[in-house]
């Protein structure tokens, strides 16, 4: 975790085997290693022969699966499960995932990681045709539409639904016979195969979840695929031809783990360089660079490698934060009574020191930081952020719903600089972190969604459009209009009613 | 947490305040942060003008304060705690501390980090005499003492009953008009008192749990003394004048938060000189340093340092392991199922790495850390342990009880590298370890306990000697002896019945 | 509770009340006098100025509400309540009703007691339709059938739906600004209406919940009727004419409380009466009179009255039986221990005895009280059974599912009265139990469905026909058979696929 | 339950086996069969060889033994077992009992019924010689006694302990090698002993428990006695020759179960008589008799025996109603909203019905059920009350500890008639209570103690006395000094200080 962003949640985390005795263990293992993306719900769904058993709650896996014949009971040898942050309104446990749908002629489970920008007003048009929903979930809404559909095979149905349905979203799916995994036409999330040493397949949110369990990398699902894993193997076909890559920059910056690799990038090798190129781009004087723990420890290497700083420990995450339901009283705070970071006296008094954070949200936690090192005695602070102003609202799949809790979206960095208090702030360039990155897909950005530092959304935001344009200022409104011109080569599918025209760079042909 | 030391565990952590009307809630946050000191058990006892009201269960404190009024209930201005690390056989809520003890004459609470080496016969003894315990905890005895006391006052009692138990302790006791600490003739375990801003006391394990609360050092506690805070302030009387400090050295090498001072030295800053020790000690030729997160990461950041090799991140501690129920089969780990760590296969694939970790207890988690990185590509492995090799077990504290488990006492350095698979293998000396803690009392090792690494315990072992003599080998027991007789000018007080002679070199006239 | 008749359960009592400010809470109290009727689940949901809140779980009342806050979270001035007995295979959380459905335009929350005749084939043709279910219960049916009608109101989707379903069925419903109660056409459960003191309406399953939130009966409501309950009163409307009275006389022999009055037939009062009735019917020569603990007492007392015995209390049942965990192992069993009831010895010691009970079911309760009395030193034991013998399976809401488990089914009275090891054996005759009762209805039996004795279901099987015909023996098919023929009368409506002819002597009018 | 007397409750049941490999089962039923004599917490202590392992918890049995588990963990061949009510104060799991005792001499568990007349003065002079107490309870004291004797054997120990503590008690121990029974010199408590069919031998504060586990009575414990069960058999000794049976009168009239024989009386039996004597004492024209269930049906049949009405079920009990968390408000209790007892309307309406009940001890509840009569439909309630008035608090056991809440200690019969609303009122006599329990003990009132009834305390009330006094009307007062001169010739043995003197009618020579 970092410290601004820990108030930013991914929604979702998602891992699936196919073929091993010890499946349900396995997704287990497999989940724990994604637990990062989610700590509020988790659930494993596992096949026995056709019949599909599920265990799932809320609190982290190690509440949910609190004893062992929680996982003895998921027997069979294919499981999916799902670790999920629950979003506000949403957190029964009618919500935590995966669904288990049980008809007469067979089970299917079913879990998602991402967000749906036209979830309300299929709903909507779905409950107008009878349909009843038991969650507020974007995942159900997909089950719905493959049940409807008059298609003949799970497949086509599946492919209907997935035409149907807009925004960012990984599915995995489970039946009698097979284990599926879908992706949006942008890859806004990863989605990752894998094999183990004994020939069952992995499907995961992110590769280390691959390492944990002893599976080697096969691929990366892309943008449009759909992916189906059964006894015989797994095969890779496309729902769509409309597809463009726009892996969100987030997972890069500070969801993801370190040990992670995404399309071939491994992220604590990206985010050093994201420290490297930052101490290019903004240099300053000073006796040590020091990481907030722990996702900025690594951008603080990169840093302190090229200005040539010591890198320093000066400031100590509690290990234990997590889930505390006891908090200090505002009175306490003032007294300068704190939980999750300490300064290291020792360390920083008397000295210039720069600090390395991966994003700014609301700018709390920062001006905190910077409190707690001034009280510390550091004789400077100079604060350097890893990734761009974050400014507008991701409508795939991470919270961060309006630009008003967005200290960037209304303040000059330098109003920023001195709400938090530090000597002086610096923010990575756009450029700098798409380079930093280094993807090198044929599409815009490199083959990264940017649309939280400048607007850019690569898809039309459905249902979100109007509430959205309507909290951005005229000049914004112009700007984003722009962009949306220059992509206006993008083609929309039959099934999108677009309102803001989308990239088109990378339109290859249908061929599932 | 380190990685081998893991599977060693400090008893306790011990924190109060008296003079806040927020004393539970602030003792609550103190024992928050001295959390890694114990994880299985926690209890708060508050004074509520003379009234002790208690809380304690099992697990983390988070788990046994999980509702709001669990603070609230704990009324009152006063307040002590204690967070547990269970030894074998001791699991239940009856040993959970602190206790409380309720006389017609008034209520006492107590609690305790440490390990009497003459717990056994005192408690045989105290049963002979009509005693009734009611927990397996060394704590209970001093109580017992207490209360059998003829003298006339609480103070006179203690000081009885201090000279009465023997070994390594830390007292913390609360009464309707005191809060009193007490530490052992050695000073085996750390302890601080500190002043809030509001003019509150507080007296915590760690100087971390006084920052956290925003209270400043006043001084540390030393051998033989007990402190009295009540609400006229504070005073420190003595119960013995045979003191001589022996901090225990592994409050350095692993146990202590970094940002803890302890006896003025800085922890981080003194795993980092032992790194930079190290690199001068065994300097080898690779391609960078890699650290065994947490705690040694400052070790490598100091071996880096002094090597002039970048300190890479490549090897990943999952966050989440703490209090996991499910665990991988033996099938499974032998197919690369693992949970805690990963290796970042981007950065070490084909590099000669450097690895610091802490300590090598029985030598399987080091052979596992070789083991990921070469399965992850790296070229070599050249571990490095930023302590001497742990060959004998502690009796004042820590739960190392028998020299069998130790991997160092049976096997050489050689043997050891063998074994965990590295290309290379060094240990720090112990003079490389006494002096780059650079505690300068005048006392054997400057003040530490290292009989650890050399057996040169400062007490005699009371209740424990006959077994620890026979687990050694022959010439282990000659050497042992030799070290008792260099230092046979201590001299013992009239309570201790002396069988290994300890050193004398600090004893100081009684002023209490 | 019986004896015998513990082992048959009813699935459910319903509850709601309709204008009061305490809403939740009374209902709370109303359910808990209808506890008898579930016991394995239960749950409430308010309706909060058209936001329906919902609390529910498993086990006991007192178990799912455990704090006041489970209540006062449910505000509004409407709520329903239900409380269940699982049928096997469906005791999960997922099937604890009130069932809440959350739609655009608006919530509706549903519970239901009974079973419907035709719901796997209504399921199956459900989910052909792209219907997904959430549960294993019946309620959900009716819900799907609302939700896909055309009609254009509420109450016109209902009555589609209420004629589409078969069987036994007393469905309660809470939308926006309605209660809303349904009867299937043969009125199988009981369902009253009430009224409270400031204006309130409330309806139950049985009176006594009526009684214990103080309401005033208004009326029982009859079979084929809706009951609507809104600010403005309450109306009644039919949704089918094709009626005819046929409550289950199980109700007055053992499920209701003795102090509700049934279609004006107070239960206790004809228990009593069949008591009276097996002592004209079945006199014996005896020295005391036993009732089984607590539904044989009134059918004791009845018997004593007229034999001119003495009415003792010879058996003793522990209050504290529900829900015990631990069991006697088999040889424990066979050593004597027992639980649930007790003889008293000093009562029934040398004397002749006639015991009284409701039900014989499999024979196995009703052996172990013979063989406690004869232990305890009882001279003679005569069995008397308030009822006839039980033969057939009831497919309206009482969990016997197979006459396979019905001693009555396959053995003669003498065969019963030797494997229980009685003295001697009688059952009330089913003219008798008619009698007793005392309905007056113009339907058969006076308008009981007394199916469980003579196998003349008043209603079509559907979907459970073709097994329950293969279970009897061909002289049984034959017999009911010639049963069907007689009431050959009785038209079908448009929604039914008759293959059972029912009775039809009480058909009335449309007039809803 | 009967319905006043539900306000006072018993403190305790105890049960043990020795001898039969199913210990702790046995154990759990015999408890099981207790249950009615304490709801608030339980537990069971067994010996495996030796180590005595236990498990207890707060609430009904079914609720501290929710798991096999928790009964198959608790092996060996002996165990013993409580259920207890928690008096206000006391209510922790600190003091659910048996308590266990570890000492390097063996384990010893201990559990207790009754309460010590000399408790506090005992614990006061304990802990001033140095003892530690754990619990409030009583029981504790009796070890701390026998630890601190200087006796040689347990059994000498526990002699003279049982000799220092005063006041009503029944202990049962366990330990290595014996189970151990004590009983006070009144016997104010019951406890019988009895054989298995296999030789074990069960100690039950009631025969209702022998019963269940299939036990036969081999004879009760007499007041003085010490029981001894080992491998060998039993013995019985005598730690006391000064005794004299005063057993509880309340267990015959309300707390032991109907079916358990105390002395050889059977308690149902007693009640019937009871009820007949009430009927010859106070006779009234009424059309019907109503016994309040459970506690006063056996009194009710007496009643309507003699008078020749007829016995109706005029009044239901709620089985459900233990432990509700969730309580009607004042208002809603205004508007009639009743939980655990209701009238049947079509039984009682416009009938004179006279009522059985046990006792009244505020009057609230007789209060309660005069309205609900008359509310449905009475035309007259006559009260008839099967005990003299209750006037004094009992100190040996039952929760009644001021007189003030006795409303018969400060209003007439006539006052209480008219609080209560009954249309006449009429107690049983001393005389006729007496006679119709029918102990024929060669000791004032046949053996029974009547002290709640005339203030007649069979012993000295220790600590406890002063207070009582105080509370007294200075008539009173006189007339329990002459009470204590009438029974002077009662010797005080050398443990005791007399204030009240104490009947000495039964005096017998030590011979243990």
């Amino acid at each position: 975790m970092s410290a601004e962003l820990e108030e930013i949640h991914e929604e979702c985390g998602i891992f699936g085997v196919w073929g091993h005795p010890d499946a349900s263990r396995l997704t287990y293992f497999g989940l724990h290693a994604l637990q990062h993306r989610g700590q509020e719900g988790a659930g494993i769904v596992s096949n026995d022969h056709g019949n599909l058993i599920g265990h799932r709650g809320l609190g982290l896996l190690t509440q949910v699966f609190s004893d062992e014949k929680d996982i003895t009971k998921l027997k069979g040898d294919a499981a999916i499960g799902h670790v999920r942050y629950a979003t506000a309104g949403s957190g029964g446990l009618d919500n935590i995932q995966p669904f288990v749908f049980r008809f007469h002629d067979g089970d299917i489970a079913l879990c998602h990681n991402g967000n749906l920008t036209n979830c309300p007003s299929l709903r909507r048009a779905l409950e107008d045709e009878g349909a009843i929903f038991h969650s507020n979930s974007d995942t159900e809404v997909l089950m719905h539409l493959v049940r409807r559909s008059v298609r003949k095979t799970l497949l086509d149905k599946l492919r209907e639904a997935l035409n149907t349905v807009h925004g960012g979203f990984a599915y995995l799916l489970l039946t009698e016979n097979e284990m599926i995994g879908a992706l949006d036409p942008n890859g806004f999330r990863p989605l990752s195969l894998g094999r183990m040493k004994n020939g069952a397949y992995v499907l995961a949110s992110e590769t280390c979840a691959l390492d944990v369990v002893g599976a080697e990398r096969i691929r990366d699902i892309r943008p449009g695929e759909i992916v189906i894993v059964n006894d015989e193997g797994y095969r890779i076909v496309r729902y769509t031809g409309l597809t463009q890559l726009s892996i969100c920059s987030m997972e890069f910056i500070y969801f993801a783990r370190p040990d992670s690799d995404i399309y071939g990038v491994n992220v604590h090798s990206a985010r050093k360089r994201m420290g490297m190129r930052l101490a290019q781009e903004s240099p300053v004087e000073a006796d040590m660079v020091i990481g907030v723990p722990n996702s900025s420890l690594s951008a603080a290497a990169g840093y302190a490698e090229v200005s040539g700083l010591p890198n320093e420990m000066g400031l100590i995450k509690n290990q234990y934060v997590a889930r505390t339901f006891i908090q200090p009283t505002q009175e306490l705070r003032e007294q300068g009574v704190r939980m999750k970071l300490s300064a290291v006296k020792s360390v920083v008094k008397g000295k210039r020191v720069v600090v390395l954070d991966d994003s700014i949200v609301r700018g709390t936690t920062s001006r905190h930081i910077v409190q707690l090192l001034k009280e510390a005695g550091a004789a400077e602070v100079h604060m350097r952020i890893s990734s761009p102003p974050l400014k507008y609202p991701c409508f795939y799949g991470i919270d961060i719903s309006t630009t008003q809790e967005l200290i960037a979206a209304t303040k000059s960095v330098e109003e920023i600089r001195e709400f938090i208090g530090a000597d002086s702030l610096a923010y990575l360039s756009l450029d700098g972190l798409v380079e930093s990155i280094g993807l090198h897909e044929d599409a815009p950005y490199g083959g990264l969604c940017v649309a939280y530092f400048n607007g850019d959304y690569p898809t039309a935001l459905d249902d979100y459009e109007e509430d959205f344009l309507a909290s951005l200022s005229p000049d914004d409104r112009l700007r984003l209009a722009r962009f949306a011109e220059e992509h206006s080569d993008y083609m929309d599918n039959e099934f999108h009613t677009v309102q803001i025209p989308r990239h088109a760079a990378n339109i290859v042909p249908v061929d599932g």
